[in-house]
């Protein structure tokens, strides 16, 4: 079933869940309705319906979705209901702010280790981590089979540093680095690039 | 015209338009074509021949596109022909990092103020901006007319934040606090979330 969902869906479950666990956080219903949900959100409620229906029967005609149940089911669905590990690699200024970045906590992932070729900067702490050498990432990721990685290299090692993290079996990748990577199919990325995101906000501009 | 296109299509073009960039730079070739881009992208060349075809005719069947022509023509129908001041909220990590940033340059961006409301940051330097008081933040955007800010505050003052971006003009912002704000129909956000780009990746993981 998982692979006929198209992906644009399972990109927003992970909105779902997080609108979710706000509202669980408030405390003040411990129901809502894909009306409520696609308010808060700007997405339709037949999105809304529609999306999860791929996944099984969540709410009730009339009375909505159990708040605490819809999270449970899409930490599952989403495989979040274990802790993944991750290898940040970079420790420049976006590692630097990722090491500080507290929304990892309580939502699946923790930074294991952080690594960089820099000799000025291995040995170092940041953020109460040693930042390790490239050379130690390989046997590291595989004795610990970690599958995830963030990439906060310049564009100039991102490919070379991909390449090192696919070796060694990392699986996802969230790039920083403004290049598109090449990966083996069975190897996931999804880039982050501020950018990006605001030329598709000027479309929009008129001045 | 511009208000059938689907947001969705509007999002792929400055990947397609980072990705030209690249083959100018690397100026192996004057042209390309929608199969070797797709390839480059993992789009399909028809996904890619469909998108640019809202817009008009860019490529000629056997002799592809010529990138400069394209990059000139997807820059003029982002809005990028000309440079966006930018407004910074939040000197924190994420601001230092985004400070620091050197994708804004030639890419239709410059980030010209640096706000902040913590009394120990204000009046300091980050990378050769001073970081201003909140409080002037209203006057200022109104008086340059800015349209487009970077929120990088904590959850806690990001919808207040907000408020006030709106009303001192801001129509685009991307939002690096983990919740969704709300916003008039006339404003744009787009949300940057580490975490859940993350998600959407361990659905594809198995263990």
């Amino acid at each position: 079933m998982a692979n006929d969902i198209p992906d644009i869906v399972i990109g927003r479950l992970p909105i779902y869940l997080r609108a979710l666990t706000h509202l669980a956080a408030e405390g003040e219903s411990t129901t809502t309705s894909s009306y409520d949900l696609g308010r808060k959100l700007g997405i339709s409620s037949a999105q809304i319906r529609k999306d999860l229906s791929h996944f099984g029967e969540f709410g009730k005609q009339g009375t909505g979705y159990n708040i605490k149940y819809l999270i449970e089911q899409l930490r599952q669905i989403l495989h979040l209901d274990r802790e993944w590990a991750i290898v940040l690699v970079g420790a420049g200024y976006i590692g630097h702010a990722l090491s500080h970045y507290q929304g990892f906590q309580h939502r699946g992932f923790q930074i294991l280790w952080v690594f960089d070729n820099d000799p000025g900067k291995i040995g170092r702490d940041m953020n109460g981590m040693r930042i390790r050498n490239m050379s130690e990432l390989g046997a590291l990721v595989r004795s610990e089979g970690v599958k995830v990685a963030i990439l906060a290299v310049p564009a100039s090692s991102a490919q070379e540093t991909t390449d090192l993290l696919v070796e060694s079996g990392i699986k996802s990748i969230l790039s920083y680095a403004p290049i598109n990577l090449t990966v083996p199919s069975d190897v996931n990325v999804r880039y982050t690039d501020p950018v990006v995101q605001l030329q598709r906000m000027t479309y929009y501009l008129d001045s």
